[in-house]
């Protein structure tokens, strides 16, 4: 068949909306109609030209929601007219990760996802001329039809709407996974939130679904506070206006019989090393918890004295928030339809596929916290 | 009174035995004559002239056992003829970190402790010119006699010797207790430990208490072997004989349909930051925990790319082995005297007072696992 993409031909230029083909699923495989992606900073990343693994041309988009068209051999899980979110994280229950029950990170797909290529080494999308198109991160959200692994899709309720729950295929569950799956957020906690875009807020909203009592947003921009606020941030710290941001952090977090200070959860949602080395160093001696969602530039490295460690602090990360995939995400889904996560008021804007390039100087501008694409 | 000592009195330069006052304990303090005492390589960091922290003239030692012999006003959990260990980390039981449950680091002490004082800012050491000495880690065990804060003692049983249990003061609960406390080692996990010294020794008789089942030994030193397998060692890796030492070690645990590989735990017992970062990396992706035992150098630092954190690795560290002493240390006491714990082995010299700068000596020659001076 053919469908309707937004192709990145090189890195570094601007997506090209354009007709391509796409093979239907092998066994295994699902075509699904995609209805609604996200655009996310890691798509960015790739387009940029800043990824080192990126590949080219490749349909990139990890964040989308869709429905079922046509299942191939052997796939028992799902149906036409299902509804489903791709998931750039599978999750496939037999490998030796899933079974541990102590990581989302599936191998079962890893080598060729990582190649551009589905399961079986090869491509479903090609030029109109025949040349392969890569696929990205398992997913080719920015296609009207993509082709997917089975056990990289989530089978959600059938009356969530696309537009708002394509977040949750990356954002929404990569910040609230890291408070309640890797941190582990217990109520009364306090905790600070380096960097307050997309998945910050979600930081943030898991925390308050956590029942933290302390939720300290960081950010360069006073502008990003107010949304914050509505999320559930408690103190903001400006780093451009204090001295020292762990030791206000530190000072902010002396309560009671307390006064050492610091804070028992970290979270650095901006990709900047020397920002995680902060939200580290600002966590509570003996027990502080930091965690890295943020994907840092290529070859940059963390550092710090081990005597931080030493003293009772974790450094840790999270990938999709540490949320299995089918497991959980239809569970967002279900707490989104309850009320329960708020998605609404951070899609921001609403384009059209001929307008993805202008999402991504959005991005760009700071002007969206997240610019959604609906077929 | 007046008791003798090796003592400190400048960076660098030889211990100095020598007769010296002791003023007798305090409010809540406790006057004991020390049996034994371990020689470990902290006392050497600090006698070196290392550590930015040192403070001189003082008493060096933190590894000890002796008898309690007189108790200052308040004490009611010691009495006079009490068999007891010194903690260079109290547990006073009261302090928020004492109470959160979550750390072993008690703060009730700490500001003067650092400072080599007793609590009430003193020093009940000096020399016969009346000039003070600094206490060390709240101990100075490198005295026949030392005066200690009644919150820093672990009651013990009476028919424990003084010249093994002393061990039990640091480097056995440390190196167990990182394992068990710390890590949370699990049946059938792999594990790496990197450094075969006295602390690395004790890791690897934690974890084949633990129920490792792969225990990889690292060090340098090819002579390091034949002990460790005998405290539990089941795979050794002398990193200057192979490329790539944290591949090798991943290749080694690659087992079953498990072919990702890496160790489930990996610990540190160098205190070189380069090692730390092969401990962290040599474990497995998904949920590998890697524990830092060793102390750096002063201003040297860990560093890695944050994706190692990313892709699911934790980094943490100990302090004592995560034990809470008063409560632990009579328990890993009674697991010695069980047999459940090997002591014997590891005290390879026995010394007088008079012959404590040889211990040093010895230790830097490698030729001592643990050096203890009996009184």
């Amino acid at each position: 068949m053919r469908t309707r993409a937004a192709v990145a031909l090189e890195a570094g230029k601007p997506l090209e909306i354009m007709e391509v083909n796409l093979e239907g699923p092998k066994a295994g495989e699902v075509l699904i109609e995609v209805k609604a992606t996200g655009l996310c900073h890691t798509d960015e990343f790739t387009r940029s030209g800043a990824d080192p693994e990126g590949l080219f041309p490749s349909i990139l988009g990890h964040e989308g929601a869709g429905v079922v068209l046509e299942v191939g051999e052997g796939v028992t899980t799902l149906k036409p007219g299902d509804h489903v979110i791709p998931l750039y994280t599978p999750e496939c229950r037999e490998c030796p990760s899933c079974l541990s029950g102590k990581t989302n990170l599936c191998t079962a797909i890893r080598n060729t996802q990582g190649q551009g290529l589905m399961p079986d080494g090869t491509t479903r999308f090609s030029m109109l001329d025949g040349t392969p198109i890569y696929h990205y991160m398992g997913c080719s959200t920015f296609a009207n039809h993509t082709v997917m692994p089975e056990i990289a899709l989530a089978k959600v309720r059938d009356d969530a709407p696309f537009d708002k729950i394509c977040y949750i295929g990356c954002g929404v569950t990569t910040g609230i996974g890291a408070v309640i799956n890797t941190a582990g957020v217990e109520i009364g906690s306090t905790a600070a939130v380096f960097g307050l875009g997309g998945i910050g807020l979600n930081v943030i909203q898991g925390l308050r679904m956590a029942g933290a009592d302390m939720i300290i947003g960081v950010d360069l921009n006073d502008d990003k506070a107010e949304m914050a606020k509505k999320f559930g941030m408690t103190h903001f710290v400006n780093p451009s206006k204090v001295e020292n941001t762990v030791q206000e952090i530190v000072n902010l977090t002396k309560r009671g019989a307390d006064q050492i200070g610091g804070v028992d959860y970290s979270f650095d949602a901006t990709g900047n090393v020397k920002v995680m080395r902060d939200a580290l160093e600002c966590s509570h001696r003996g027990w502080g918890v930091s965690v890295i969602i943020g994907v840092a530039p290529a070859g940059a490295e963390i550092s710090t004295r081990p005597f931080q460690l030493v003293t009772g602090r974790v450094w840790k990360g999270t990938a999709f928030g540490g949320a299995k995939g089918r497991t959980d995400v239809p569970k967002f889904v279900e707490w989104y339809m309850d009320g329960k996560i708020e998605i609404d008021s951070m899609i921001t804007h609403k384009l059209k596929l001929e307008e993805i390039n202008h999402g991504f100087d959005l991005m760009h501008e700071g002007k969206s916290i997240r610019a959604v694409v609906e077929f």
